[in-house]
Formats: C-alpha cells, structure tokens, sequence
C-alpha cells in the first residue's frame, strides 16, 4: 500500500501557514464590515455543506473560499471593535502567535517528562502572573502553593471544589459527604450548578472578601475567590483593593482569556496547597510512571486537573507578557475602563436611561426607563430595544435580570474598541429608543 | 490616560505571523536533530528566565531567540519521526491551519447565538465522521442523537457517566445514587479513577463489544465504548469489524488528535439520545438566554459539556476531512499498521526479544526475554533497555506492566514517522541490547 499522503510537510505548512496569515490579516482589517452578530438563521450551514467527507482531497483555496463564502457569515464577531456583550473573550498579535507555537509544536504535556518545558513555563509564567497581581507569596510555586492553567473557570472550580470536599472529608470522615455544603451568591456563575463557584457574573459586583473570608475560616471551610473577569483589573494599583482578603482565600482564579489579551483558552487558579489537588486528582497508571514523577523531584499537572491531556498554553501567556509588558497592560486595562465610564456619562445626559448598578470595572448595567413606572412593560421595552440594537449588525450587547429588572449589558473589553466605537453604539442605542418609545406611545 | 498598546493590529499580526509561520515550518525541516525526549534536568528553564514578567515590551526576535535556546531544548518532541512513546497525538498541516483559524477567530461558542457557524459546523463534521466510521444511523444529529467535540476522551467519559448516572437515577429515584455500579476492565484508562471509562490503554487490546454490550443492555445499564486511540483505524473497511456491536452502545468516542491528523485536542463523543446529555449538564441563565435557544431551535454546545467555554474546534477537523480526503486518511492508517507490522517482524527475527501481545492496530507491545527465566531479572533489564534507548535522543519509547510482566510500548503513528525511522529505533534497541546483556552476563 502506497503512503500518498504527507500530512506534515515542512513548506507546504510553510506555504498554507502564509495564507492562513494573510486570510486573518485582512479579516482583522474588514472586521468592522461584518454584523457583529451574526444574522443567519438555525440551520443555515447544513444547506450550504456536503452532506459527507470528501473522498479525494479539496484545494485549500476552495478551503479558504467556503470560510468566507459560508462560514464567516455564520461567525458572531467577538473581536470586532463593536462587539459589548457577555464579557470580552481577547485575541491579541501576542496571544494569536503564542497559539500558533503551541499548535506547531504540538505536545501533550499531562507530566513535567512529556515536555519538561510545558510544565516549567507554566510555574514560571503563573508565579509572574501572581506578582503582577500581588497574590500572598504562598501561592507561588516556591512554598506549598503553586499556579495551573485550567481550561475554564468551571474548570477551575471543579477542581477546587474536588480538592476542597476530599480535604475536609480526610479530616472528619467519608461519612459526612451527604453534609457538605456550599455557599453561594444568588448572582453567582451558571457553571454553579455543574460545579460550584463564587462570583456575580451577570452585573459583576465584588463581594466582601475579607469578611467572608474570616467567616470562612473560623469554620473551616475552603474559601475560593473567583475573579474571572475583574482579575486582570487587579494589576492595576489603583484596583488592586478589590482583590483586599486573598490572603485569607485558599484559592485564586482570573482568567487570563476574558481581558488579558490570551487568546482563549487560559484561566489562572492558585491554590495555596498543592497537595490538597493532586490528593483529590492524582493517578499514577504504570505506563505514565518516569524517574522524575516517582522521585517526586517534578510537578506533574495531570495531578492538578480532570482530563489527562494538556495544551502547552503557557507559550500564549508568556508571550503576552513579554511582547506587552506590565505597563502597558495595565494602560490596556484602563483605557477600557476610561471607555465605560464614558459610556456611563453619555448615559447620565439622557433622561431616558438609567444606570443600574453602579459601575466598577468596564461593565455598564443599564436601561431604558419605564414609561409611567410599567415596569413590566419596562422589561418588554428593554428586550425590543436589546434585538433592535442587535438586529442592526452595528453593535452587539446583552442583558441579564436583576430583581426582577430586564437590564441591558454594556461590557467594555474587546481589544479593538475605541471611543468611537462606544458613541456609535450608544447613538444606535438611542435611535432604536426613540422608535421604540414612539411605537409604545 | 494614552492607551499606548495596540494588541490587535492587523499590520503586526500578519508580520509576526509570517515570522512564526517559517519558525515553525524550520522547526519541522529540523525536528530529527533534537533529541526525542528532552534531555534537561528538573527546574531548568527557572534558572533561564527572570524572576518576573518585564515592565516593558521585549521585541518579537528576542522571543523567537529564547524559544530557540531556553524553550526547545525542554520540548519532548511527540511529532518527530522517531517518536514511539504512549500514544501518538497528531500534528499535520491542515490541523495546524485550522488551529490557527480558530485562534485568530477567538470565539467562544458556549450556545448557538454566540457563533452559529461554530455550533453548525460541529454538528455537520461529526455527522461526516461519524458516516466514514459507519456508526449506526441513530447518533447523527438527525435523529436523537448526535455528536460533540470534548477536549479529551476524560472529558468525554466523564459527561456520558454524568448523563449515564441521571438517566438510571430518573429511573430508579435518586436515593439509589449509592447503589451505581461501573463495570470496565482491569487495563482500562486512568481516567476511569477521575471519571469511569472503559479502555485497555497499555496494550490497545479490543474488548468483546457485542458480548458486553448485550450483557449492558440486558441490564438496562448505559453501555459507552471508547475507540480513543483505535477509532481512527476504523475507517478502514477492514479495521471497522472491531468495532462490531456499537450498535447496542449508548455512546461511542474517538479522539481524533491521537492518529487522524487533528492537532490536540479533538475527542469526538456521539450519543443515541441527546437528551440524556443536556438533561444532565443543561445550565439556562439568564444572562445567556436568547430567542434561538428558548425556542428549542437550536443546540447549544454548553449543555453536552461541563466548562460554559469552548473552542472552535470543528474547524480543524473539518481542514482535515477536507484538505486529505477518505481515501488517503485510509492510507496513512494502512502505512502505520504496515510499519508497525515491519517492526513486528524485526523483533520475531531477534530470538532475544519476544512479542508479549498479539499487535491489532500500530501498536507493538514486546520485551527483551529474560536470561535464565529470571523474570524479575528480565523486568529489571527491560527497564534499563528503555532507560538506555531514551537517552539517546534517538528515539523514544514508553512502558507498560502486563501481568507483573515490565514491557516495552512501540507505538507508531507519527505523521512523520517512515520505514528507515523503525530500522534506525530498532537498530538503537539491539545494539542497546547487546551492551546490557554483556554487562549482566
């Protein structure tokens, strides 16, 4: 049997690596002509594919016409410059190559012998990531502590919660299973249900720390701070205070993806006892055992997750911070903010609108009065005027409910977004107010 | 405050892109002068870098620079020719171009409105996999059931055991919960102690599906079958037998990442009834809901999975199936089976070695025989035979423990690997041979 296939030649990959460049390029160029959501309808794909495989290789330009042709139409543009909804997702130069290496590369570092690089990068990058957000020196790597990259921030909680429940059951016995409990708040994360998490992601406000945190501890209890979002604002002094009571926390989540520039996936968990996850996640199956691992000289980051296998995503972080730099993330992290406070001020100067919960980070919970105090009627109003705005193309936001208040969300976050932009959403956004309070009249 | 940074600048990013672009494709041109398995010592990399991340940018060469002189060196290279260890896990050029799509799009396709493309395309290559491995009609998506990509097959057993376990307990009444019962064989996959799973990973033996599967059903049990590894090999009409019987199997995975050409990670997972799934794992916060979604219109990836977040993935397996055609994705399966099958033969002339279990796939399982049937003398001189070949840099090969007996893991299936690259790993094994057995003589 012939091998006429050689999937892994060195200047073919060379050759369709420098389209594939160039098709991203000047995507990012034209990013501002498409819908940002997109507008097809359920379904749309199936007509416009084959309904099997190929049985004899494709072009790649034939590749590379259907993305335009058929695909892009049915992207919704989470880095288009207008893009306000659910939180950022950020793509930068310095994330996109860090992707681009560890696709080329292509390991699976489940532990430290697989690729010792992997493993070593990560201990390193997350002890950097650590200092920039001045996380207590127990949760480096050179103590009991120590940083991992998880895939989400559900991820990250499944983790902790499963180190968390084994740790406490070590101490007073497999028994008390049925009594373990864990505290919430009522705006917490949807990935509670799968796993358990602490946070406020629909308006993100901050919670107590330190009170909690205290509360926590005179009971024993596991204490995790999820800062997902609102992490990556932590570098900056200025916000670092809203991080004030970690030091009590066992553990500590940010997810480098959502507003530090690292292409997805990336999120940050320190815990502050290593041991504590790798009793809850480690195996040690024959055909993985090596020196390194049985001499304990090594960490093995199979140990501190559910899945056996692993990117090496540390190459995207570690770029980002190299390429960018401390100062200028930060700079990155204010302009945004800058941005949504402008948002706000545009707010306030019209009578129409409130905001809703006050604003701390890039994140403007608002909304479009109700005419005579209907609320009810307010919460259709804001649901016609949120598909309006959508419906245009031109901006993308979304919304959540707040005792019982349909709100609009206004996150500001993508890497692209400028003041212009924010004004073109918010002129979008009075228009179809104007409409929609003409027609309800 | 200036926002000096501009981290998605469509000029940069074509030329940093096009640098890392030849950065990779030289790193291909020169894989074989690397060692297979790294070389360094534990904690290498932190005495090369800084303690902290820099204050300002570093330039895009010096990063190229370090990668090339602090990072390769701690790469375990799996897409080198000479790479034999574990499993394979599959780099090619389209899988490359796909992961950078996906990277450069950086969307995150939680639910059908957040990327209706991502979602759609999904389900469509599934559909087309699932019809070159002639999986019965009833897991595509046209039916009730329908596949998913997970990160990793432990991703994907533990979903279906989730769904598995609340689907009896609907059944049963949830105080049962203590009653459940997972069956699987004693060389299945570690992940069977994160999650459950069922699969002979040390030696990619073929359970009697059938058989079991009839037991399973008779016993209104959930019955998954895990191809992880041998999956890829049943698109060939004369490999697809082993997979006889998953027509009675409720769910059936496959990871593409592993020998079909995909770049980690791509798990493929079908189910017959996917309700079952999002019964489990369906989250429906408000922040998230939309018309789509509400009207049951669409599928929403989130709920087939644990994290909210994913990947674009389907782009690259869709690259794969499109750039290389059935046919030859046949073939490069048939080259590796023929090469290991060589290997085989190499051994079976060598009366110092011995074959330990029958070779289905690409997979050779083998020993040097022990001198004067001292087994634990034999386990003991396999163990250092590994030890020796693996510090050469020439190759690199893994172990497993089969009935207290130590032996040797071959495995082929590198998108590089050819027939003078099994000669020369054989070579180095006889040769290394030769020294011990002298030495223990």
């Amino acid at each position: 049997m012939e091998n006429r296939l050689k999937p892994m030649d060195a200047e073919q990959l060379r050759e369709y690596g420098h389209k594939m460049v160039d098709f991203i390029a000047d995507y990012y160029k034209t990013i501002e002509n498409f819908p940002v959501l997109s507008q097809v309808e359920p379904g749309y794909l199936r007509n416009l594919l084959p309904d099997s495989a190929p049985n004899q290789p494709d072009s790649f330009q034939h590749v590379l016409d259907d993305i335009q042709a058929k695909i892009l139409p049915g992207v919704t543009h989470w880095q288009s410059p207008n893009y306000f909804a659910y939180h950022p997702s950020n793509s930068s130069v310095a994330g996109f190559v860090g992707e681009m290496l560890s696709a080329g590369l292509n390991i699976v570092g489940f532990s430290w012998i697989a690729s010792p690089a992997a493993t070593e990068l990560e201990m390193i990058v997350l002890d950097w990531l650590a200092k920039m957000l001045k996380l207590p020196e127990d949760f480096l790597s050179a103590g009991q502590g120590g940083g991992v990259i998880q895939g989400t921030a559900s991820e990250a909680v499944l983790v902790v919660l499963l180190a968390a429940r084994d740790k406490v059951l070590r101490r007073v016995g497999k028994d008390a299973l049925e009594k373990l409990v864990v505290y919430a708040s009522d705006q917490t994360h949807s990935s509670l249900q799968k796993a358990c998490q602490v946070g406020t992601t629909s308006s993100t406000a901050v919670d107590p720390l330190l009170s909690l945190g205290k509360i926590a501890k005179s009971n024993g209890m596991w204490f995790h701070v999820d800062a997902a979002y609102a992490g990556s604002a932590c570098v900056c002094p200025e916000f670092r205070h809203y991080m004030d009571g970690v030091e009590v926390a066992d553990s500590f989540n940010m997810n480098a993806h959502k507003w530090f520039l690292t292409n997805f996936d990336c999120s940050a968990l320190w815990v502050k006892d290593r041991s504590a996850l790798v009793q809850a996640l480690s195996t040690n199956p024959e055909y993985l055992k090596n020196k390194a691992s049985q001499a304990n000289m090594v960490v093995d980051y199979k140990d501190w997750q559910v899945p056996l296998g692993r990117r090496f995503r540390s190459l995207k972080l570690w770029m980002v911070l190299r390429l960018y730099g401390l100062e200028n993330l930060q700079c990155y992290i204010r302009n945004h903010i800058k941005l949504a406070k402008h948002f706000e001020n545009l707010i306030a100067q019209d009578p129409r609108f409130e905001v809703v919960t006050p604003r701390i980070f890039s994140l403007v919970c608002f909304r479009l009065l109700p005419v005579r105090n209907n609320e009810s009627h307010g919460n259709k109003l804001n649901h016609q005027l949120l598909d309006a705005v959508n419906s245009t193309g031109s901006a993308f936001i979304s919304h959540t409910v707040l005792s019982g208040k349909y709100i609009l969300r206004f996150a500001v976050g993508a890497p692209l977004t400028e003041e212009k932009h924010v004004n073109a959403a918010w002129k979008v956004l009075q228009d179809k107010a104007t409409s929609l309070l003409a027609e309800s009249l």
